[in-house]
């Protein structure tokens, strides 16, 4: 039986950004202009950025990745949240209940987060095609081997499944470089 | 049968420093002061600081762990790397073939290394009588499981066994995170 192998995005500290706190932190009206297309259909990196500052620290330059979401929501490593002085839980995607908030600090204004800090599971991006190929469905847990010096085995690995999506695993920069992985690396799925 | 279970101990950046190299970064003869005791019997963490400055940043104010050694080693982790601008290898304590230097910034002078910048390999410090508890010996191979949302199995996990330690296993502060595990954390060692 072949390998079922799927290719890792590093995820660095990044945020999306609701439609009105987009006109506060930009001005009225502002459109998020694309930096470069992300592997996933629709997602991109904008030449658009903020601070974050947190009780401890600020992280300065952080990228919001568009289009604009229902909810503003920052992602950020456990690392990050030292410098910040906030514990990110860690969380899926949208999951922001009970999570920290932090100031957001624009060109044109600031906002202050009630919530909406996270540090993201780790999680695989699958197109349906992919899934029927790996044999899992929509919210299966799986685990992921990496080889190397380094090499360790993630276990609750969440798949997400859907026609829009493309293959690919993302993990933080935390994650990255405690399997000493680089983008585009190729790992393989077990259960 | 009983699990195999083995403390944590998460290490920050630190350097040991040679004899040669104290005298010339604290001033000749100077003695290391002891701030703490580390887990390991006759090790300290001391109140001597300096600057690590690479290329890219520097690293201020990082601690020096007694007592002096044969070599001087500066032990960062790989997100510590990017900031200096150097790649660390993922090593053995005391493997410093081929490694990066940086330049040590003290109170009396600095000395400029060749090598010497290593990211310590995870490994686990193993009394005798755990050894033969655990059914290992010295430099052994081993897995050690994380429970939890981002639960994970480290593997290539070296086992050092001495009469002389206490059993404990360090990671770095990259493994910590990405395994969300915290100063004195029990895990599982499986082989």
């Amino acid at each position: 039986m072949s390998k079922n192998l799927v290719p890792v995005g590093l995820s660095n500290r990044h945020l999306h950004v609701s439609r009105e706190h987009l006109d506060v932190l930009f001005g009225e009206g502002f459109e998020l202009t694309n930096f470069k297309d992300l592997s996933q259909p629709g997602q991109y990196a904008t030449n658009e950025k903020v601070d974050i500052v947190g009780s401890k620290g600020t992280l300065k330059g952080v990228r919001i990745l568009g289009p604009t979401r229902k909810e503003t929501q920052i992602e950020v490593s456990l690392t990050d949240g030292f410098v910040l002085g906030v514990k990110p839980p860690v969380r899926d995607s949208g999951d922001l209940n009970d999570s920290p908030g932090v100031t957001i600090v624009g060109p044109k204004g600031e906002v202050v987060l009630e919530k909406g800090v996270i540090a993201a599971a780790r999680h695989i991006h699958m197109h349906t095609s992919d899934a029927e190929k790996f044999g899992v469905k929509d919210k299966d847990i799986v685990s992921v081997k990496v080889g190397g010096k380094r090499g360790l085995v993630f276990d609750n690995v969440l798949v997400r499944v859907n026609p829009e999506y493309a293959l690919e695993m993302h993990v933080d920069i935390d994650e990255g470089n405690c399997a000493q992985i680089k983008n585009g690396d190729t790992l393989e799925v077990i259960k």
